[in-house]
């Protein structure tokens, strides 16, 4: 407990843990104070991903390779899970998609671009993995592929085509989730050796012990979940204040307040020279979301949401994911980059923002 | 003659050769058991189609590799085109075009990843010639490209339309034939050095006799087109038994039966760890047919058909062909392969045939 | 003086200058004979784009790189914007944008091609540094996004659909330019070491004394301002005696026309062995249009034009961009090139132009 605290006490951005019970008094005293409510739970967020992506790290340093893989799978990306959740037992499928959508994009192209670019100004050229890189690109094509084969089915009459839909969906997502366990089993079990620098991902800190972890690991999740309900409830009416359009709080603002924490470890890595785990990182999140979070979503829908959600997308967030997987894909070729590289890929997110931020809101 | 029965009696493959006569009698017998006669008529076509790529390869180790590489072009694909000509005589275009589109990510992905996957499952990492596989990857980006041009007139007015997309089909078809001519001199002429390990490609099997592989190539033809012609008759009858839509017959059912032959000697050298006649017999195979047999067959329906058959797919097709062309491209960059990536082009063909399956009948 | 003269007298297609008087004094004569105009303005306007292009070179030499790059930026595309500027005066802004899309194609598919053919057929691999490539091929996708962005709005309500394409054209233009910008300080300070070879760019020959190439400089300016004006007043009117679509004119002609004195360079370049140099400027002339050329247009719309003038290309256009600078990027990741590379190229605008040729004009 003392651990806990004295990592509290070294870390600036934990002190930002004050705002967790000044979100759930603002919801007693003022319900109806959306911005408020909305400022205050982003604030609150954002110390607790980075809470939690800690005690992960931890618990999978503990239980080795194997498990540690399928924690960090089901983990790793527990804020968003949770913000998803929240939106999908509310029947905010429009929102669960963007926010899916909307992370993809934001790692693939603001988590990546931005670790090259700020280890680029400090390291002239650095060198990463690339089978790894190109492991992580292929399965985002991938995923990418299989949300644009439902909108292949537009042309069929209405009333077949929902039912057609949701089968496809439901197809398309055991694929996926299969497609991610074969993916650990090769880059953990079978060619462990070709993704050997990945290994000392957890090397940064020293790991918290197992209990410490486990239990931060469970009291801060259902914190996060109580959080993002409000986040949740009060983003679509606080966006209305500032006059942005729902497309553009959805992928743009959901997704980074949801990844602030990883984001926050992929830019040290990079300062650092650990390009391995920077990249790493941002495409593994990335590949998370899409072959596992968004499929596993589409099947827990049919138990918690008011009906089934499918796994179409509108063809402007598909258009955007297969941009920045393609992108991706071509930038990591190589296996280096320069702070140019990270340059171009933010200015392909601020055309994508630009773009949604001017979008008027009806047309979404 | 004794070395063709001696061929027969050690491939249990060939004894499907039964069959041949069992279809012809059950066409005479029951003409309209549109089930029997496709089911009889792919099972024949499987060991006829062995034996025509084997007589193909024995003439061509003969004849030396000039000769032999526009022997490969013109009879390595018989029998897709056969099958082809028996349509395009009774003016299936669709049948025609799904089959065409089909055969090419047929080879690009389910062709070339299960030779991946089952190559990997032996072998650790296996290396290929990444010279000859960009080749091919280049030709199919390319006919991709002109398979796309058409789509571009679709807002012309439809009077004027159809003449203008008969011309350009034909300009198209002479443009594909003339590069895959310069292709063919580039890979076994001016460049051939960089091409060298296909050489072996016929190395498997002792070739046959000059005489007995040109009897064989004769005879088998004319069982190939015989038989071909009971199969496109009963095909979609019998898929309505099956409850199959159109689509996934002509994309699906008849690419694989029409692969077959090719499929079993590219997943046999992939055993063998020969990757480079894997990879030259999926990306060649698919690079023939889009731009020998697919613009042959647009200028045999002038003369054939009952009408000019253009070069424009539907938009899920030329989006298929796309898609399979740019993940052949991006998966045989690195020369280098594994089981799961044979496990990634599986999948994209997965979710290919899923969405074909599920697609109501009416839609196509 | 006497330089300039000698350079006239030893260089062919000098000689084509007598044709510049030969448009005035045929303006002022025959203002209607449309095709006269047309033919003498594209004969005079090539000769001047050539002195142009040396004038540019010759100054840049002597400023070091870093105003030569500069001077490159804004000079090197002088033909190009000049015409796009008179079109821009006479608010033809379906021809402003048909040039600068189709002078990006005709830069990375046709000069490219041609070079690599070219340069293929008298050496039997050439080498070229492929980081410059990739660097160039990254600039052009980020453009082409960048172009793509508008059409996302198509669904948006007519009324305030304009404000918002002009607002995002804007802000597109802003973030191109500096891009273009970074990618300079990149290429010429931060990072010139990987960019080596292509320093002696201006090698090929003399320079002039800079007194001489800035007096060139201006008076060719002015020249070919005036017979820029002729040629765009006289094109379309021209193109229909030849039954040519305005598509047609604007993609091909105008951007053959535009780049023929860069691509003599390319060409030359290419047949000397120096890929570097004929590399650089095809995808670097293509770059610099579209990250420098069109926004700047775009920016001085609110000066010049009748009304402001977006960022938004017809769909066709923009799948032309796009499979251009995929088939750029994809071709050039090796650094190296073979005479087939060249012809895959150039097939790919056969492709194209054949399409174009064929649109009737209404359909445009």
């Amino acid at each position: 407990m003392s651990l806990l605290l004295k990592k509290i006490r070294h870390n600036p951005l934990l002190w930002l843990l004050a705002f967790v019970p000044a979100v759930f008094a603002a919801e007693k005293l003022e319900p109806e104070a959306y911005t408020l409510l909305f400022v205050l739970s982003v604030l609150a967020i954002v110390p607790l991903a980075a809470l939690l992506s800690h005690a992960t790290e931890s618990v999978a340093a503990k239980t080795g390779d194997a498990v540690g893989g399928l924690l960090n799978a089901t983990l790793g990306n527990l804020t968003e899970l949770v913000i998803a959740l929240a939106a999908l037992r509310a029947g905010e499928y429009m929102l669960v998609k963007a926010s899916i959508a909307g992370a993809i994009v934001a790692n693939t192209l603001f988590m990546l671009g931005a670790s090259f670019l700020l280890g680029g100004l400090k390291h002239h050229v650095q060198e990463y993995n690339r089978v790894s890189a190109r492991v992580q690109a292929g399965l985002l094509f991938l995923a990418t592929i299989a949300m644009l084969a439902p909108s292949a089915l537009t042309e069929v009459d209405a009333t077949a085509k929902a039912a057609v839909i949701h089968k496809l969906s439901v197809g398309l997502a055991v694929a996926l989730i299969a497609t991610y366990g074969l993916g650990m089993l090769f880059s953990l079990r079978t060619h462990r050796e070709f993704f050997g620098s990945v290994e000392h991902a957890d090397a940064g800190e020293k790991p918290w012990p197992i209990g410490l972890a486990l239990a931060t690991l469970a009291g801060v999740t259902v914190l996060v979940a109580l959080v993002s309900e409000v986040f949740v409830e009060s983003v679509q009416e606080a966006a209305k204040t500032f006059g942005l359009t729902p497309a553009f709080v959805g992928f743009i603002v959901v997704a980074l307040v949801g990844g602030a924490a990883e984001m926050a470890s992929a830019f040290s890595a990079a300062r650092k020279d650990r390009m391995d785990l920077s990249v790493g990182i941002a495409l593994g999140s990335a590949s998370q979301i899409a072959l596992f979070v968004a499929p596993v979503l589409v099947l827990l829908s049919y138990v918690l949401g008011p009906a089934p959600m499918d796994l179409q997308f509108w063809p402007a967030a598909v258009s955007m994911m297969l941009v920045a997987t393609l992108t991706a894909a071509l930038v990591t070729n190589s296996g280096r980059s320069a702070w140019f590289v990270g340059v171009l890929l933010l200015m392909v997110y601020l055309i994508f923002a630009m773009t949604l931020y001017l979008l008027p809101p009806r047309s979404q």
